[in-house]
């Protein structure tokens, strides 16, 4: 029998949040306990030779994902939260949903600027979150090393869009059809 | 000089979210490397001789640190969201505040019945999300080994409540005055 890989962790249910919608359901793989090491050692795997100096997360998946990806590195992590959760001065980045608009907001003292930061989530879709995401760390003056998702649906665009930045995307695993 | 401890690691912001409350935030505790370890260590402490099978953790902050302990402990992470949020099928609990109610849920199939699971958030304040999580921890058949919490805020009664259930508690640091 073959050793799991962290796409067997991860399950699939039809019908959310809406009718047609494929929801890839990440709450198995972190509730595992060799999933949850799988995914952060893979994750970190092709940024071994880099200079992480914080880990950054998008609220609120990618706060767990964060905080274990960050105790591995033994450095600190920085929450990109939905408007109006963060307490201190923050920076804001609108971003466009499906059907409208979006804010998300870093506290604009988190990093030193110059910081390297790896930002991670669980899935990465259309990259609207996430390129807010680095507007955010970019406008605190810090270098985003890179993405890291555990999951990337392909055909919704969001790694050809963050690649066209010139951003390393890395993913452990995808799914066609979105 | 002395090594800065946990507490020294939280700023207060006045008026958030409301006029008149102190916030405790945790976030330049979380950004920081030394007092995301700090933090870690300190929490797991006292079950340090405890068989522990996963951590849950309280949606937003404390799936950070629910991350973060996890991967410390080699264990997997349930997380306990706020109602509408888990795609799988789960049990819901509501619980109080100060006007109306809220609800929390976990996954009905998250854990095994009988695992051992520590529950962890960042801040202690009237226990009501607490109660609940553990309420949620409990119909799903496992044993709830304690409690862990960065902030204690005593005068709001959390700690006392849950110490009648019989539940340890261990917090990290305290501020009085709520």
């Amino acid at each position: 029998m073959q050793a799991r890989t962290v796409r067997d962790y991860i399950r699939t249910i039809p019908d959310f949040p809406h009718e047609g919608i494929l929801f890839r359901d990440v709450t198995t793989l972190f509730a595992d306990a060799r999933g949850m090491r799988l995914c952060v050692d893979q994750l970190l795997a092709p940024f071994a030779g880099d200079r992480i100096d914080a880990v950054a997360g998008l609220e609120a998946r990618g706060f767990i994902l964060g905080g274990a990806v960050a105790h591995q590195l033994g450095c600190g992590f920085v929450p990109i939260r939905k408007k109006g959760k963060l307490p201190g001065r923050t920076f804001a980045q609108d971003y466009d949903l499906e059907y409208g608009k979006a804010t998300v907001e870093v506290h604009a003292d988190a990093l030193e600027p110059g910081a390297r930061v790896l930002l991670v989530d669980d899935l990465l879709a259309t990259g609207g979150t996430a390129r807010a995401g680095i507007a955010l760390l970019e406008r605190l003056g810090t270098e985003v090393v890179g993405c890291a998702f555990v999951v990337d649906l392909p055909d919704l665009g969001g790694r050809a869009a963050l690649e066209a930045m010139g951003m390393p995307v890395h993913a452990l695993c995808s799914f066609e059809g979105g």
